[in-house]
């Protein structure tokens, strides 16, 4: 018999439907029906999403699972006509996705990336960077993120130190942690990236006296968290020349509203929250390596321990 | 006695003072005298570039050894009154420089960075990238500076294919040759890198034909040679919208004439030859670590072989 798998969130259905065939094929799933519409009857698995048009699963006499495409489940854990497997979603893209993003923006500022295209005018002015080697980088948190994105950046010859509350060791990065590592870090850091966790200690980390020890002309790159910036004092330290630029992917409130003085501002870029983001492919992946599974009879991976909520 | 070294190219000291120090720190020669100007007698060896004024090497008595900044001496190798070693520059920093170039310009494009940085107007508009993992990448030409990029692009997680004449092999990278195996490179790749060298062969390679293999909305990046491609195809292949842009650091003339269509074209970026060059940092270090091995009495690296030229 087909196995057939209903994915249950129309709006998600042009995204996901390529990435999702292609991953069944990979995960040896080539036959099974994907489709948006079935007979509740032939229904195995249901790929769900907050969103999803499904309401009552009783109507699914032989439903094996249900995989929530997302991390966050409370809009379906409470839901009593759910009797069968609850999953939901660990997606190593979301990792993968930040170092790439910070890898990205560490170069284009390491490099003079924006000079260069600022410079297309014919005038032919050679400017060489430092060498990587050369190029100190500073990663404020070493969690599973911030160690991943200093790994990548000792990878690629950067002079990095990482800083975090507590003491770290990572080959590779020179560690520092509690207060006067912090300072240690700033002071030599020409390029800061904030990978902190939001904590009542690292709410408006970055105030004006955190920002005026960095180097003349540093650079902050914040894929963490908005709270973690004093704006008004970055803003100053722009504006006075302390710092050289900020790129910021995340914010106090988001979206960042289209009067916020960061838009405009020609020392600051703004991505619009990216830098970590479900990816289709990925999670493709995640959903038919987890029905693969349980088509051989092994557990499902990431069930949702229903009285938990999570 | 203190060890004399004699800077013989004024225009280059501004860049070379600060580093040369470093590096004579580090090497352990702090006590060294790095000068500009020097009694004859006391000078033990002469740093050298091309513009440099000494021109009679026979009134330094007591000179130890040339070191040439440059890896070119085709100045200086004919000059017959130069009877100690001659060594030229060998700079592990000109391949550091080409992979940092190089990656940072295919996780530009990779991550869509230009779009971001034209959309600062206020509009929170999301897209995100495929994951690395996801993104095919190829490398045209794997000598030394082509395997290195392709090796950091495979460490970043790109899906990495190379391509040269001859066969070879590469941990992590999908190696091709041969005409069968560059029409495969070609076909694949979303993101390609052109780092052969020029030869009758490679003259041209990137034609109208070539380039009309790369799927749709390829980029092209080059900080090979500039000759490897027809300049007339690629703009067309850029105004049809086969090709979604190129990135140059390098062209048949060079510097790149103002009047070039490449400098105003929205889908070319120019950088002027930047990708790898001697930096002072590295260039330093490796004329002080030459100084320091002669000190201690064992011989210099990269002796040139007067009679070869070389």
């Amino acid at each position: 018999m087909t196995t057939t798998l209903l994915f249950a969130s129309p709006p998600l259905w042009p995204a996901y439907e390529a990435p999702l065939r292609r991953a069944l094929d990979e995960a040896g799933l080539g036959d099974a029906a994907l489709v948006t519409e079935a007979e509740p009857e032939a229904v195995d698995y249901i790929i769900y999403a907050p969103n999803s048009d499904v309401k009552d699963f009783s109507v699914f006499p032989n439903l094996k699972a249900v995989l929530n495409l997302w991390a966050g489940v409370e809009g379906v854990v409470g839901n009593e006509t759910l009797t069968v497997p609850l999953t939901r979603m660990v997606d190593s893209g979301l990792t993968e996705g930040m170092v790439e993003w910070v890898t990205g923006h560490v170069l284009r500022h390491h490099l003079g990336i924006d000079a260069n295209l600022a410079a297309q005018d014919g005038t032919w002015s050679k400017s060489v960077p430092p060498l990587a080697r050369d190029r100190a980088v500073g990663v404020l948190g070493l969690g599973q993120l911030g160690a991943a994105c200093a790994r990548a950046l000792a990878g690629l010859n950067f002079d990095v130190a990482g800083w975090s509350r507590s003491p770290k060791t990572i080959d590779g990065i020179a560690c520092h942690h509690g207060d006067s590592g912090l300072d240690a870090v700033l002071a030599r850091s020409e390029i800061l990236v904030l990978l902190l966790p939001l904590t009542d200690e690292t709410d408006s980390l970055m105030n004006a006296a955190r920002l005026s020890r960095l180097p003349q002309g540093a650079v902050l790159v914040n894929p963490g968290r908005g709270q973690l910036i004093d704006d008004a004092a970055l803003i100053d330290a722009l504006d006075g020349g302390r710092l050289a630029h900020a790129t910021l992917d995340v914010f106090r409130t988001e979206p960042l509203p289209p009067e916020h003085q960061f838009w405009a501002h020609p020392k600051v870029t703004v991505t619009p929250h990216i830098a970590s983001e479900t990816r289709p492919a990925s999670a493709s992946r995640a959903i038919a390596a987890n029905i693969a599974r349980a088509e051989r009879g092994e557990p499902l991976h990431h069930v949702v321990d229903r009285d938990a909520g999570y």
